[in-house]
């Protein structure tokens, strides 16, 4: 990880005891995107997949952190970063870690996002995320808003 | 925990490491509605409130608690539950214990879910949960799809 941002994202992301127990970690940046890795053995289900809230867990990390990210290469270290809301889709069961990757969505750009919470404390931007098999096959995706709020 | 079906479901949801992790537990069920709680200090995020992540996990698993435990009263233990897709609505922060209440969701009916697992090993149902702050105020709505199987 040779992110400048990436160590205190991932400090501020193990230091939450819920995204601890997932195990999840910051796998990599660039280029507009994000990876979120979490272990299988740490997130299974009875079924000896991946658990369900773990895939939504790991993708609404992933997509957060990336917006997080942004607002820290932007300078804004005294930001939060909400969810409002969010879609997940389960397409077929994953028997791999589970390795999020968070993308803008479309039709949507950072520099509005950007020059909007410089100029009112307060931005929204959506967000997409997708964990696929080892062999690329899309075994989950999510679509999510998520807004950034001024620290006062 | 009277219900005659609640201590196996509870097991099964103890046996993965995620809901373990989560400190999930089933709270009650009665009259077509099923609770699920897991403590605010197993699932606190970075603003002190409830995480994200957590609160859709919780969710999920009390609509697919809710789903088993139907099947199981019907006399299917036989049969795995999996999430399809999910829709979640953060409302506003939870500082509270995270406590789910799931229900069907509009213009479903069981009888219907079970006739058809009955019939074909297979059926669909749609289900609702939402997570409120101790004063009644609702923080997240969760509605998803669930198919269940036949295990073969």
């Amino acid at each position: 990880m040779e992110h400048p941002h990436a160590m205190a994202l991932d400090a501020r992301l193990q230091s939450m005891p819920p995204v601890a127990a997932l195990a999840a970690r910051l796998d990599g940046c660039d280029d507009g995107t994000l990876r979120l890795r979490a272990p299988l053995s740490m997130n299974i289900n009875d079924k000896g997949s991946a658990f369900g809230g773990s895939l939504a867990s790991v993708a609404t990390l992933s997509a957060w952190a990336l917006a997080s990210l942004k607002l820290l290469e932007a300078g804004f270290a005294a930001a939060e970063v909400y969810v409002q809301d969010s879609t997940v889709k389960y397409l077929v069961p994953l028997f791999d870690d589970l390795v999020a990757t968070a993308t803008l969505a479309p039709e949507q750009d950072w520099s509005g996002f950007i020059a909007s919470f410089a100029q009112r404390g307060k931005a929204r931007i959506r967000l997409q995320a997708q964990l696929c098999r080892n062999d690329g096959t899309p075994a989950c995706q999510f679509d999510g808003r998520f807004v950034a709020l001024a620290v006062r």
